[in-house]
């Protein structure tokens, strides 16, 4: 077992970085809940024929095999899913009659790409997801309802950097480009999807080029583009372009709804903006489309993305529109940890070590820690009866805050605060340490690293 | 997306019975992390050479492969892993540098067999891993802390019927037909190790046919095998047999151990025995070994095992000896849940359903929602401002037990409780609902269910 190269694009923490990746699961999960979110899990492997209805990322996907497949019909075209969608609209269309709609439900699991690794792309990685999803309809308070709740779950994330979500609206875009009278609307958009790749004068020239539309037309779809606004006077501003279609009327006010619904919700650190350019690119959505940037880090791309899709499942008799949102939790911390941006102060749950005198009393150590653990604090007891200061760097080289010496021979415990120094008595039958110091603290680096 | 079959092996849950699963191992990693041990995940995947350093687990590996793998390179020879234990060492000597030791960790992830399914055996399964890893050598009452931390997971685990933690020791075994003169002790231990599918004269027999023994020495062994005792007595058992070996007095030793220091733990739910005929097969345990029965369930097979490796991990200069139990989470809970032996109450987080007045005060809902979620009641707003009648029953179909009538035109607001039908005016800055019911409450079923 000499061989212990890591694979690249399949990231692992320390236990300290777990512990980070653990508090923001921790927080995500409560908001979630909060707002009637039940968890869920799928199976990590779906039908072939499933993972592969859109074509874009059959590259992707790896297939299994049993190493000595005798019998191999019953694992042939199986598959590690790549997202967390299909095996939901799978798991829904399997459920549907057990299930009560509309549904909420969030799911945290780790998906799988057969990708070529690079930066804040991953073969294996952990992402977070919210949907509602309905019987043949679902309306569209929805939309914001999974906003709200994606900006109150970013809002928990008080050691990350800030969050930038950014809303747009297909019927917005789609309705303007017809409005505008584009003889192929799905071609600008195509088009117009490029603008964070090429400069603006290419795209205005592929949009006469390859979508077909003229000069002024293309100018209009620019300035159409351009526009970011943190409230909805955004809707002002598309009007003053002077194009008029009942999609685009719809698109207008269903994105005023969403920066309204979500505006008590701003904070210095998480904001939300309208923003005009996002299409996310060829995926199905049909209406509210969202992106995220993380502050100080947008080369990372949208760490939180999703939409509404009309149908994100059917099985021929009923559909099942839905709205959800997909926060990358690996494409978001494990940068961060490596930069070491957010860190936890100890690589430990425990609180305390508890001191051994001597090997023949651990049973007298081993009473002490159940005691505490009894009054909430997480604690170890020390490996070996060694020299207390020996059992003192043990618990440093943890960041394990305390150590408690029992007394001996009817003297009392003593606890040593390892940080300060200061040692005193104490009773164990009300003794715990300061609230902040019970669990490892997850704190940002960020000023530290500038 | 017609075809949505489930696919055998691979357990789903419906959200109520994935609330049972999370509160499990909520209690389960509250009671490792109050014990010192730190949560790790590592990658999905691993080099086949890894996989395979157990012969008898090749035929149960699946090995992935890109689907349109022009270059196959990077993927080839990955597989999934198959336990926690292998990819546990394998992090171990990878990060060796990073960790403290000795070395606490638990881990819960998914491990995935591909075995023909049947009851109990699935092919996508969740495990939660204890172990302890120390460098070079770990001292013995790490053995008595594993057994320690496990009883009192498995203790916190009150809805669920009750566990049999059986513990022997290899030393003691081995020493035992050493002493007796057994030409192969291995052999001896592999026959014996037969004791629960073949009959006792039969398992006699071979004991002379293939170990070698005499009929006298078979005796001895089968008398070893019958002990069991929920206290140290079975050290005077032992002795009456007239065995003498220093590995016999060693394996003793140990044995009491670890049951005298786990009997403080013992309650009418969860005992612990030391149980001679355990030997765990062929695994590579060096010492203590562990099963685990569920009461009522025996069926089930051991639902958590473990023991002692002399060597958990080597990269050649340095070895890394530890102890752990592995609890199969999937196999202790996909047949309670499916025979609804224990059972959530309700299929949603939220408490509370806030009943909407009229779709244009849908805000008014939303906003006395946050409210309750700022006091810590889970919570969701109506879907439709349907008849109050519509939402209460909304409500119940969910198992949410308290409705939020909205107090229009400066009326107090009411809370209904849909269980009682008692419907008061409430005071929403401190209402919140009775502790009991804030979060779904897991229970068993199994009175009613006999």
């Amino acid at each position: 077992m000499a061989r212990t190269a890591p694979l690249s694009g399949f990231p692992e923490l320390l236990p300290a970085q777990r512990h980070v990746e653990q508090q923001v699961l921790a927080r995500l999960a409560r908001t979630f809940e909060m707002h009637g979110f039940a968890n869920l899990e799928t199976r990590a492997v779906e039908p072939l024929d499933q993972l592969l209805r859109k074509g874009e990322t059959s590259k992707e996907v790896y297939v299994l095999r049993r190493l000595q497949a005798a019998e191999e019909g019953a694992d042939a075209g199986l598959g590690l899913h790549f997202d967390l969608t299909v095996p939901f609209a799978r798991y829904v269309l399997e459920h549907a009659g057990k299930l009560e709609f509309p549904f909420r439900r969030y799911q945290v699991q780790k998906v799988w790409r057969g990708e070529r690794p690079q930066e804040g792309r991953f073969r294996e990685f952990t992402q977070a997801d919210i949907d509602v999803i309905g019987r043949d309809t679902l309306a569209f308070h929805h939309d914001v309802e999974v906003a709200r709740v994606m900006l109150a779950a970013l809002g928990s994330l008080d050691f990350l950097p800030g969050f930038r979500l950014q809303v747009n609206n297909r019927k917005l875009i789609q309705g303007f480009y017809a409005g505008l009278g584009a003889p192929d609307v799905e071609a600008v958009m195509r088009v117009v999807d490029k603008l964070d790749k090429l400069p603006r004068e290419r795209v205005h020239a592929l949009l006469q080029d390859d979508a077909g539309l003229t000069g002024e037309q293309a100018d209009a779809c620019l300035a159409l583009a351009a526009i970011t606004t943190t409230d909805t006077s955004f809707v002002q501003r598309v009007r003053e372009l002077g194009v008029e279609h009942e999609l685009l009327d719809e698109g207008l006010a269903e994105l005023a709804a969403v920066v309204e619904g979500c505006a008590g919700l701003v904070t210095d650190r998480v904001e939300i903006v309208a923003d005009l350019t996002i299409a996310r690119g060829l995926d199905y959505y049909t209406g509210t489309v969202f992106e995220t940037r993380l502050h100080g880090h947008e080369s990372l791309g949208s760490i939180c993305s999703g939409g509404r899709y009309d149908a994100l499942a059917t099985d021929g008799r009923t559909t099942y529109p839905g709205v959800g949102i997909s926060l990358g939790v690996s494409r978001l911390l494990v940068p961060l940890l490596a930069r070491d941006v957010v860190v936890a102060d100890r690589s430990v749950p425990s609180a305390v070590l508890v001191a051994v005198v001597e090997e023949q009393r651990r049973a007298e150590s081993d009473a002490l820690a159940d005691q505490l653990r009894a009054n909430g604090v997480p604690c170890e007891v020390a490996p070996a009866a060694a020299k207390f200061g020996k059992q003192i760097r043990h618990a440093e080289r943890r960041g394990i805050p305390y150590v408690l010496f029992p007394g001996t021979d009817g003297a009392e415990h003593q606890v040593k605060d390892i940080r300060s120094g200061d040692q005193a008595p104490v009773d164990l039958t009300s003794w715990t340490p300061p609230v902040e110091d019970l669990h490892p603290r997850v704190r940002s680096n960020e000023q530290e690293q500038q």
